[in-house]
């Protein structure tokens, strides 16, 4: 109760945010108020586009205000007939980062969760069909978190691509680079040993 | 990078906000629109009506919408007498959370800081200048900060309020309720012997 009802719902509104409480969201109102109205009213305005205007790629799914992403519209990606399929599109930039791999994505916006009633449609598999059937596909790669329901998801996918004849490869799992086997845990270090290649 | 004009500038107008970096700025964008775009509008909302319509209490200084804040609307506080100065809009919400003072406020948004050009109108001083020789006053508390320029600040106040021969005091500063001595620090410690009273 801050005595005046504009902070107090600019308080509540802020607890939106994942991973604030009720007292980095005082913080943020006062701070906000205080030093920087105009970042605030920027910020505003950001959302407000930003909500209003992002919808999905019609061919990959990732967020876009346009309707088909950079990457879709790019021609040399398509040209390497590689799809990497993804949980999100945040993985989407983890992976540009590192320019490593120059084909397109597929973004599932989540995974298959049957007891959450997420099926192959709500994770957009029936778009994915489509463009195994249309597009001239060599390679996808499953880029699925290593979860249950990322495994499961990237097992379904690989039998959908397997009637279309294509290509299917997971990407590897084991140690991160500079980890510490002390530190990493036991599932990591099973799918590490089975993974192991010749020296 | 996100390939999305528009995420990009929310990610970027998030960083706005204290202790929020690029890597939080990031996942508070897509948090919000995979799953929130309705809070995110809220927020939205209630940061651009907040910006624009918030202004100063015309009597006390702190933050309101309207022209009086609703304590120095609230006649049974002006009855008391008191007023109690503090530094933010933040050191009311503190105190008035204790139900134990039931005086009027006066929100200096700052302290005294000659080097970077922060003088007595600069906090409000000339506006508490005309309350205390309009309004009837019994008791000036000084809650500044337990700081060097909160201290000077008071202590400025002070003289302020000997002109008008208003009875000053200050709110106590030592071992927190609850405080291991320990644990704390030099400063507080000191305060808190020579305040020391008889037992
Ligand atoms: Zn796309
Ligand atoms: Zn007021």
């Amino acid at each position: 109760m801050s005595h005046s009802p504009l902070i107090d719902e600019l308080i509540t509104a802020f607890k939106c945010l994942p991973g604030v409480g009720a007292k980095s969201a005082q913080r943020m109102t006062f701070n906000l108020l205080e030093r920087n109205r105009g970042g605030a009213l920027k910020l505003s305005q950001a959302l407000h586009n930003a909500m209003e205007h992002i919808n999905n790629c019609e061919q990959c799914r990732t967020f876009t205000e346009a309707q088909l992403c950079n990457l879709c519209n790019n021609p040399s990606r398509a040209e390497s007939q590689q799809i990497c399929i993804v949980e999100s599109p945040q993985d989407v930039l983890a992976i540009e980062q590192t320019s490593q791999f120059k084909g397109t994505y597929f973004v599932l916006m989540g995974h298959l969760s049957p007891i959450d009633g997420i099926g192959p449609n709500e994770i957009g598999l029936d778009i994915l069909a489509q463009r195994l059937q249309q597009d001239k596909i060599e390679e996808v790669i499953l880029a699925t978190n290593p979860t249950v329901e990322g495994e499961a998801t990237a097992h379904y996918i690989s039998q959908m691509c397997k009637k279309h004849s294509i290509r299917t490869t997971r990407i590897a799992h084991g140690v991160p680079v500079g980890g510490e086997l002390e530190y990493i845990d036991g599932n990591t270090l099973t799918h590490a040993f089975s993974g192991r290649r010749e020296f």
